[in-house]
């Protein structure tokens, strides 16, 4: 499903493949391959007992956005065998839907046209009393990864002043990127926007709370497309609820909502259900990385277009197979 | 209104100003100003008679986004009279609006935020079924005005195929802008989206219409912010019933719409009052090119920030003085 | 010579051609076509009373880069015949050739290639002793006509502080080119280089002089593409005989340079002899400006490409019609 | 050196530094500090008996742009040590010093001095006869790392058509830069301009040569600015001295250059002491990406500034401990 017929037809000439069409790879099989495997692309699990009757498996391409548990990871860095995910797939269609997202908070898209269907639409300036323009505003970014980075270029004709947090990055990074690194309190204190595009860390859990929504120029607005839990969900209605923020959710700690959700009723919310990455040419471009990827790879060389694992932060990311990433995992 | 406390301290600065706090200027404030005046700022009328008693008269500085008829346009040219409007202030805040609906339209904001609230969202994969990005897509541009520049720079960072189609511009001025100049058709036959920015001339008056709307892609988005009029608006809803296009439509021939207009209740549309143009950072940007211009006027020089009056198209542009400019005449 | 076969194509397409291949058109000839003539391409001199023999003309198009005081302007203005020269034919190649020069000075390639061929080269670090980088720089620009704008996109990548002065343009105009306006001293105070892309008025010539280079940070560097008689040349030439100055320089007051003017032993000059606009490249466009611009005329249509004489302006401007203007019409 | 004023303090206030001021760290020192170190700033060799000896090391960042035979990167690779040299602070400083000799060889900027110096210049468009526009012209890039990179920043601006050669990298890449991947013989084919920016790998050696130079369009030009043993620089003579070529080069076989060598006295040579990378500038950027890695792999996160080992390639690059490094080691 994630290869178009050219990336698919390269796939099969550069390699032989075991494969299974309905469901995941059944465990006899994979035991059977392991010992002629050069790579493995998808989630089937490689603890170390696999691994090491694996000798030629140079690769494993995780075709999801995430580093899940199920690969012994110190095995592979000190074999040197390369796990990678498809998290760049996602940074461009993320980056758009926050830009869509940011655009219809300031400019009241979404709501203009329920006023229009409900008949109590004005038109001209009285129409746009809380409307604003993105043109030259402060617009703070948490997370500077694969998604702010793609954002940052989207912005970049609307000439805002940036500040992005990133704890993992230094100063220098993010002015290169023509942004101001600052920190999570000043990002939220010095934007009229703030989009919260972080990966889930062991230590970001819930970083963003009432502290700092309490911080927030008033009709601030917030979008958040990356990851739920990095925010503390109660303080963000609290805090759409008394009107000082307005903000755009596309993860929810619970998908799906529940029917009786009070959010599905809330005024300030744009609601979304997590449709921010998850777009078939996503999936395209991911079949077109994995073999890009897999060519180089049997080449001998490292790959370059999906994210590969490194030491450091492995156990510093938290996954989540959840809601969201099964539905992720069922595109068809 | 339209100064800020800086541009009007500019202005009171450069020149003895004649005003009138509510309403247009009186006919005998005026006529007495007529003799020592050197500029207008606003819409009142200047005919002949009136033109020939102000010997010193060098700019009139219309606010609004049109040239109206109420100025003898050839005995200004005859004399060396600058007369100016202000449509590049409503040039970006526009072309944001425009890309914040076609945004809207591929990805399916509006759409996402009603059905979650309807509680029947889909998650994930499921809930884009009928989403795409706007990365990469074929895009149309009708008109290569302010509005169709600005476009452009927000577009660039999307890497789209730029069709445009100016019967004003030769192919040279299109393509330096990295777009490929086309005919109207081409436009419409070759673009995943079509946003139509153009303005009002004598020869385009629902010049886009059901030929135009047959030779659409099947699925492809229309964005139509600059003037109704230039839509056969007929054959526009009926291209968005029997859906071959989805559109977001910021005009419309009648403004208000009537109460029981069934477009209020079309799917397919994505409604919007007239509020691409009329933002309060317009308003002030159109001060600061007035006080920027009367500086230079007075100085002897020509004016480069508002839009001029040439010779040869004043008389190919029709003005609009119906609801939409009455509404931007009161942004009080 | 300025069209290429396409563009000639197109020009016999749409309309009548009454030339001379070898030199100025013969006055005989001139006042026979009076009567029918629509455009005349050329530096045929127009005044009074030939412009009054000539009811149909629409246009005049010189094809150098200056207006020459050999038309009538006024009666131009007056009846709608537009004027335009090739300007902004050569903006391209002369902000090339400055980036050029402003390299060579910064990083010292000529002289580097002189120490070479001496046997006197120095390698690595201890080569670039006197080097230093464009990049982050401060960079002043003084006048922001078509040079400077094209000059501003090509050091885009370089990131410099620009400063920018030019009296003709309110401070908003430059700030939206990501520049800060600056007076002229500050311009020379506040720069690691300055580039002088600045047309001759009025009011500028020797404008900057000895109280200008006495501003300038020591080892700074000037760069001079456009006229010679905006710069004091004498006391540029002190600037850089006492060190504090490198130049680079395009034009002169006498063009050519006497065979023993000093400048050509003089160490901290990098010399060229007017070659900044002058490639066959910018013939072929000025041709094709020609074309699309009388197209549009004849169509009724303002021209586009080549730039339009305006009334404020055309008296403050002077033309040079001396040696490298002559160089400049043969260029065969 | 490397370090400014802040970054020295910076890395004092994060690290316990033992150095030594004149020459490299003697090896009694190395070994007793060898249980407690963190981290190795320099060309500290460290084959395995040292390594072992470290059980706390993390990372040695190597300040010049290669990487060298002196460390057991095996070791590294298995343990988590991450090695980094500091080339991608070379990008910018080798990448304008390309754009500058690339400008000087198409716009003849050294030619013409020499000219002017010797009395022989010719002005305005009749000194342009070999001149001609980089705007839009066709560019060849042999390798896309760090400096290939950087060159298609500065190149932007002036629209040319890219074709890049890069065998380690997937077409994806390329076209994602806006340009079209070729192979080596059809960059030598379809470009005015070939600029030759790879590293030397196991498989490069004099791969460009006579076949390659015999495709390149008459007067096309050449620039080298990354090694001199990917050329075979004899073919490269003879295509120069046949006037098929012209060329700028920075990198020689053997350095410095024989007094007596032939090319000193070559036309159609723009010639260059091995200047491109070696700035003041570069040595703080060094500096500060030194300081700024340093702490995050104290902290316990992956190096992001300098350019880290990876097990693939290790083997395929070989280093060059000649003269040009050895200037490059010694920049007082």
């Amino acid at each position: 499903m994630i290869f178009g017929e050219d990336d698919w037809q390269r796939l099969v000439a550069i390699a032989e493949i075991v494969t299974c069409d309905d469901g995941p790879v059944a465990d006899g099989v994979v035991d059977e391959c392991l010992p002629r495997v050069s790579a493995i692309i998808g989630q089937t699990p490689m603890p170390d007992e696999r691994l090491r009757r694996a000798p030629g498996l140079r690769a494993i391409f995780n075709v999801e956005g995430n580093f899940f548990p199920n690969v012994d990871y110190g095995y592979c860095f000190r074999h040197g065998i390369r796990v990678a995910v498809a998290a760049p797939a996602f940074a461009a269609p993320v980056a758009e839907y926050a830009l869509a997202l940011t655009l219809d908070l300031l400019r009241g898209v979404t709501r203009a046209d329920r006023a229009f269907r409900e008949g109590t639409e004005a038109y001209g300036w009285r129409g746009n009393r809380d409307a604003t323009t993105l043109f030259g505003r402060d617009v703070g970014i948490v997370g500077f990864g694969n998604i702010g980075r793609a954002l940052v270029q989207l912005l970049a004709p609307f000439r805002c002043r940036l500040r992005i947090h990133d704890p993992w990055l230094p100063d220098a990074v993010v002015r290169e990127a023509g942004a101001t690194p600052t920190t999570l309190d000043g990002v939220f204190a010095g934007s009229d926007v703030v989009i919260v595009a972080s990966a889930a860390t062991r230590d970001n859990r819930a970083a963003i709370g009432a502290a700092q929504f309490a911080r927030m120029r008033r009709g601030a607005k917030l979008v958040l497309v990356s990851r739920a839990d990095v925010v503390d969900f109660a303080a963000l209605l609290d805090a759409v609820r008394d009107g000082r923020v307005e903000a755009a959710v596309d993860v929810f700690p619970e998908e799906p909502a529940a029917a009786d959700d009070p959010i599905r009723k809330m005024p300030g919310l744009l609601l979304s259900s997590h449709r921010a990455g998850g777009l078939d040419s996503a999936l395209k471009t991911i079949g077109a990385m994995v073999v890009d990827d897999l060519d180089l790879v049997l080449r001998g060389l490292p790959p370059v277009r999906l994210q590969a694992a490194r030491p450091e932060t492995i156990g510093l990311q938290r996954s989540r197979p959840g809601v969201a990433a099964s539905a992720q995992r069922q595109p068809g």
